[in-house]
């Protein structure tokens, strides 16, 4: 409570147009580029850079010899030229010297397997070594720079995740936690976890066993959590040193990846105005918004406000040439306005100049290695422009959605430790994101194990739902009786909170809402429906099938063969004043986009006035004074005609008025953004 | 020879129904079921249950101290049920103590990989300290229950195979062994296994070095020897234990897996009354009854009389979703039968309900999660009463099969240690198995390194029989010279019984008898036969290829094509009284079956009345009053119409007479079981 | 300088018929079988066999005790029977004692994986203690055989290459060498590897990091110049023990493996008057004498002189049996001879029988297990006789060619750094070398790192020459400028000499000869060409293209695509006297095969008369008495018409007259060897 009211005091950094810039490493250059670089960016158009969160080894050379020189002058040349700064803390990279002497430092990952220098994120971020020395570089940083007037807010450390740090220090803080979550009740845990299971029950905490060789589902997400909780836990730390220097309007931020089932949004946010991400999409004949739009619907949504762009391509990438893919053109620019028209705020680059050396020498920025202007560049340039004629419209954009997707933490990893097909079993959540993407229902991502506030929403997605409390399940049964529209998933409700089996008929607590129980299912290859409502049955169904048991439910589909074909596949349930469409199967994409349709029409959050799909992708929200602001995206090579499916509004790009019904075209690759 | 005596004066418990029932955990249910477990057991018709074989931490949760109680109310509850228990002893999964304080008992693999805890079969079964701790709770299990009257037999340990075991008093094992073995002789040793190569030569038994990096294969197949030596030696330590304690009537058993190569059969079935094994077999579309007749043909000739099923699958099994397939209705109870039918006198489940904690949550069991009557639970039933009712008829079955498949356990080392094409090579023995199963001729498999007595037979299938003794092959020579038929695949006769290449023309002491030669070889993609006899050409040489130089024998295939088609592919030859059928490739399945018919026919172990082909299956044997007991399964999910071939019977589940000639049909999935 | 004028004095081995025979192993037969072996080779017209390299366990059996006797008989038997003797250092593979008491001896690779005993080329060569070891027993060996007047070479170690080293003291010799090249200067290291990415500056010569957890390009680039030095300093380390005890016209040699990229030619070479090359080639189907060619065609380049074949295949080979082909019919001959008409004055069979033992029991010699003639063997006979009736007049066969491909090691690994496509991406060159000898050009391969003088040459291709000097691209300017004709490959001119890219517009110093500039390129998948001049366009850009903007060049071909078609893909540049054809992207090879050909004509290499393209291969040289020596090659199973392109000649087998214009046939895998 404490933290939450710290939060709101430092909730002070107002953005007036939205930022464009990119990462900058004036350390790295092979010659001396600094003014050369902020003359281009100044040419260009860049209000924003992001810098200093790679170079501990620069600014401590040697234990305890600090220099900070070097980093004064690239400061005060942006305080010069007027382009904002957001200064990393560089914990994620430790110097040579450190690894050296306090080899400890270096993470143990499971069974053994050492981490060695020569690479970035190879400590252990729980070690008290490195927190010591951290917190000083930390500390030496802020003095120096904290009141810099130019400099915005604060990235503490970059792309944390846990990245399998199995130390002896890090285990003995998963067991104090485990401990202090049971009450110290050995029986209690050797109870809920199933531990007598092949005679495995741990009867003093001395002998609670490492990870390494643990197969216990119950163990194995608890160490999942832990590793939530220790990220999020390191986070503030760095927040509570930070804030001791920083002024008010400086905000804190982190750059996290879209690996949403690594990271709890809520602790690791507490205390950051505006989280960040970074996001690296497709490009080329595979540009499509969906992972921008699926992101920034998780952030947007967890941020509770606007969030930031820390990181996205300029060019083609990779640790290596096998998939360098340089963007169309227009690619850029469409890129660029679809984060703004998730939420976005910012949007950087990584980064402003490709490297010349090191592991990402092929992680492509707006210059190339020759440091000259080109396409992209060019692209950059024209697009910012733009960005700063329109700016004050299209910042701070917020969205009242009606329609949602649950995100389960917990659910990512039940499923995976028992995968039912090859490969990540809940990256279908993106499907499913897809399937209200691409018939342009916009939706918020909540990650419902930590949020489950749905009164706002008239259609829930429900995703696998394999790890859920009763709590949360109960909730999802109040949201259909009160009227709320449901299309749920396969395997929900299956687990208790402690990836335990529930024993009794599945879907456990769901069984009033879903109208059926099952007791059977099986793995299966592709499988045809019979008949039914959406004429569609040609492989719809995949992989995994359950054998339901209609009670209050009606058949909505089922698979067409001589033993499967007795149960029910697809149902829907009549269930107080809202329905449950429950899909018992991995649905084809075809079959899930009817299914979803027409739960959305029901729930009324199906696009009224022109039935476009993708690639035609239309995106709103309302600006600071309050007025709809409309993005119509055209996410293929070909133009698209539309006829403007909204009120009286101003095409802000051509200054150009648009009204119901005029037909207009979006260019290839393009963007159109109206304020009505 | 005192050890044989040992074994004949306990062989005293005898079945007079086959037993049917399943493995039991009541120590790992979320609520305290048993009094509701038996009821059901009860109402269902289980008539044994196997308990307390992986639960040593509950039995001993700290070091020395011992619960029993809990185990107490479960013996004394099946008892009172009338339910039969075997009883294992647990040391196959040691307690979270014994890996804490003695860190030794860990298993260390090749290479210094490291065994941890949080899983079963972890230890180093040879390590002293789990030796020591071993005895003590076999001691203590054995003065509890051994005498109990209701406990008809106990399981040592349980899936007992060495893997990769690798500690360094393992490896001082080893060296002791092959030290005894060589007589100390090492100019022997390096003699026998070609040390020389490469300089590897030892000249003190100190250098004799480690498994980790070893190339040589006469090393690595005497190294698989150690391990079947080894496994059976810790059996049969476990079984002077327990016989201190038991009753005479009561038997000894062990869960083996399908896995034959791993295991020596006499040697570790030495004081087993009645060997068990444990059978996972394919269900649904794959259901097929042939792992199930080749896993049981090789116990019932290894057991020598009959065997018993320890754990099949009631239901989707695995460790994950991927291959979770239930049984189609009636394959429950198939499956069944077909185990009775090769001779095993019980059918236990894993397990009577499915887990809701740990690894194997998805190895379903007769009850599911949720704990109640299903689909399958029904299934036992109305079978169990089955077997109640015709029990006494089809109890303690035999066979004298005219036919028999080898089984080489040095050569399934000595081919994959050198493999011609991917996988296991010598998983074709399957696929000889299968020409036979096929074809309703019933066969043996015997274990050919330690069992050579051919008398009985009349046709011998000899898979590649790549390391063999002289004596070995010079009894096959003689099987041929006194009138046997022998189909034999290529390779057979390459090696030594040092997994070293006989220096004389291929293939060495079977010359005579094969009435060839050959001294080239070649791996081959698939390759079609010119015309032949069988009437087989395209695509029937497969992988591996002979250049066969007839002598005395005659051509029957030969390759089409330029260079390889100068050679003979497959012959045969008239050699004394018999014929010996040498196939020099890998043969398509249908060419091996046209060619072990032939061999069938002329060896008068064809079925003279009605040339069943798969999916029907006839299997039968003689029971204890010397009835003829027959078994006609239809392995597909389409009805079958036979012409009943025997003589008159009594069709046993329906108490209707049939007689030869007459109309019978076998439902899908189905089988009739008839006593003539 | 010294160590030059030591080889001039040593250069006086004289070939006066090239050399045919085998490696023997003695001491490896089950059966003591000297004398029948050497009547065989007798018989069979062997006259050289390479002994002894590989039984160091058997000359020194226990620590500091030697047995030579053994090896004195067979030395022996070989000069009473005249057959000439190679006789090798031991060193490659470790005794017993050693491993067992000096496990330091024994390597340790990347992230601490250790290496055991059990198997050869185990060990640190660099290790101190194996040094010392190494050196008494090559002194002993020295001592006893040297003057052997049989003796005519000595083969140092074997097959060496790097095999991940990675012990300490290995890692202490790399960061000393490091630290000679950067002469102390650590600002200097940083700059030039961009140590500062990451913040991984190194700040004291003792943080210097180990290779382990390596990133870094240019490090790691370096790293494997270490490796070639530090295997060259064991071989000249080696050379110098030896040296003292060998007469002057014994030559030192080392079996080299085609992994050119490995190994300094020069710096290897250097003591050694004929190098030598192990080459395992394709046979059966794919038998097409090209690898024969290109690593013959870089061995010759490299030797300056001629070289020696110390293993090739005489059956099938392999570790397992997977890929076990032995040669069709007359492949035998086909490859000696293809290996003499590249320059090779020796072939030697690896080996003279196959192996009953070890790992290499299936790596077939001459004989095969049962150690009687054979058709392999029978071949070897009659190909001897050939080599014996014409081998005055074929051997120390030179060439004077005016084509040549640059080999690059530093571009071999700086590509295979970042994988542009999955694979060995610098495999390519093999194509390259194919497209020349395919078409009858005669070619050198040059290493160009450390060979630049091109003014033989009439024709240069440029594998992607990504990492390379600055004065290496302003000799290959000079070529272009001087009249050279260029054929060049994508991603040339990239990366200076530490693998950095360099900050200028691609391809930098090879702008002005290329004729154009490019920014970008991206990653693709198989595209079409434009119509072109070569008239190929279907799938004929692969996996990489360049946007090439052409400033001087004009455009050969674009690839056919509405984005990437804006650029050009293959362009050519008139530049000076000469011509620069580029290809920015992997052609297919008929592509590459209408290039090089363009490139050839113009450049006046391209075979004036009869344009035989294989599998017809003409290959030529002169001999000490300056006459032309012509092989006509047909790699294919069917007999070749030919019109003789040559003047009056001699075919040598047949002593048959042929003059231009004659039709003559080849026959299948067959050759013809003229005189003219």
């Amino acid at each position: 409570m404490f933290l939450f009211l710290a939060f709101s005091a430092t909730a002070q950094y107002k953005f007036d147009k939205p930022l464009y810039g990119a990462a900058y490493y004036s350390e790295y250059t092979p010659t001396d580029r600094l003014d050369k670089d902020v003359e281009m960016m100044l040419q260009s158009g860049v209000t924003v850079v992001r810098i200093g969160e790679s170079s501990w080894g620069l600014f401590e050379p040697s234990e305890g010899k600090f220099e900070f020189a070097w980093m004064d002058r690239i400061v005060n040349k942006f305080q010069k030229a007027g382009i904002k700064v957001i200064l990393g803390t560089p914990t994620y990279s430790i110097p040579a010297w450190m690894a050296k002497a306090y080899p400890e430092v270096l993470s143990v990952k499971a069974n053994g397997e050492k981490s060695y220098y020569g690479i970035r994120q190879n400590m252990d971020f729980y070690n008290a070594k490195f927190r010591f020395f951290s917190e000083r570089i930390i500390r030496r940083l802020m003095e120096r720079y904290a009141k810099n007037p130019n400099v915005i807010g604060f990235q503490l450390d970059n792309e944390l995740v846990a990245r399998g740090v199995n130390n002896d220090d890090y285990f003995e803080g998963f067991k104090a936690y485990v401990k202090e979550k049971f009450k110290g009740n050995l029986a209690s845990l050797n109870k809920e976890w199933g531990l007598n299971y092949w005679g495995m029950n741990i009867n003093t905490w001395d002998e609670f066993y490492a990870r390494d060789g643990v197969t216990n589902p119950s163990y194995k997400l608890e160490w999942e959590r832990w590793n939530r909780k220790a990220l999020a836990d390191f986070l503030n730390w760095q927040a509570d040193i930070v804030k001791e220097y920083k002024r008010k309007d400086q905000f804190m931020t982190h750059c996290f990846m879209p690996h949403f089932s690594d990271i709890d949004p809520f602790a690791s946010f507490r205390q950051m105005q505006y989280p960040a991400i970074n996001i690296y999409n497709k490009v080329q004949d595979k540009q499509d918004g969906r992972l921008i739009a699926f992101a920034g619907d998780y952030m947007r949504t967890t941020s509770k406000g606007n969030y930031l762009v820390t990181e996205t391509n300029a060019n083609g990438i990779g640790w290596d040439l096998k998939s360098y893919y340089p963007p169309y053109d227009g690619q850029l620019r469409q890129n660029m306005f679809s984060h703004l028209a998730s939420g976005a705020n910012m949007v950087e680059y990584w980064h402003w100049a490709t490297l010349h050396y090191g592991q990402e020498t092929y992680w492509g920025g707006l210059l190339g290695h020759d440091q000259e202007p080109n396409r992209v560049y060019n692209e950059f340039g024209a697009a910012s422009k733009e960005v700063s004629k329109i700016g004050e419209k299209i910042v701070n954009l917020k969205k009242q959605n009606k329609a949602a997707l649950l995100f389960s933490h917990d659910s990512y990893y039940g499923l995976n430790f028992m995968l039912f097909s090859k490969d990540d079993n809940y990256e279908f959540i993106k499907k499913l994101h897809q399937s209200l993407f691409d018939n342009n229902i916009e939706a918020d991502v909540i990650p419902c194990d930590v949020m489950s506030d749905f009164s706002q929403y008239k259609l829930l997605i429900v995703p696998p739902l394999y790890v859920a409390t009763d709590a949360l399940l109960e909730k999802i049964d109040a949201f259909v009786k009160n009227g709320g529209e449901v299309v749920m998933l396969f395997k929900s409700g299956y687990c208790n909170e402690h990836n335990a089996v529930r024993a009794m008929k599945a879907p456990g607590p769901l069984r009033k809402a879903c109208g059926f129980y099952y007791q059977e299912y099986s793995t299966i290859e592709k499988l045809d429906l019979k008949d039914n409502e959406f004429g569609i049955t040609k492989g719809a169904a995949n992989s995994w099938l359950e054998f339901l048991v209609p009670e209050t439910a009606k058949v909505l589909a089922s698979v067409n063969h001589t033993f499967f074909g007795k149960w029910a596949t697809v149902t829907e349930n009549d269930y107080g004043k809202g329905h449950l469409v429950y899909i018992g199967t991995v649905p084809s994409d075809e079959l899930l986009n009817s299914i979803v349709k027409k739960s959305a029409q029901r729930a009324g959050v199906l696009p009224l006035k022109g039935q476009y799909t993708f690639p035609v992708i239309l995106r709103e929200g309302t600006n600071d004074k309050g007025k709809k602001i409309h993005y119509l995206f055209n996410y293929s090579a070909n133009a698209k005609q539309v006829v403007y499916p909204y009120g009286k509004s101003l095409s802000l790009l051509d200054n150009r008025n648009v009204k119901n019904g005029d037909n207009i075209e979006i260019p290839a690759w393009g963007v159109i953004i109206t304020e009505e």
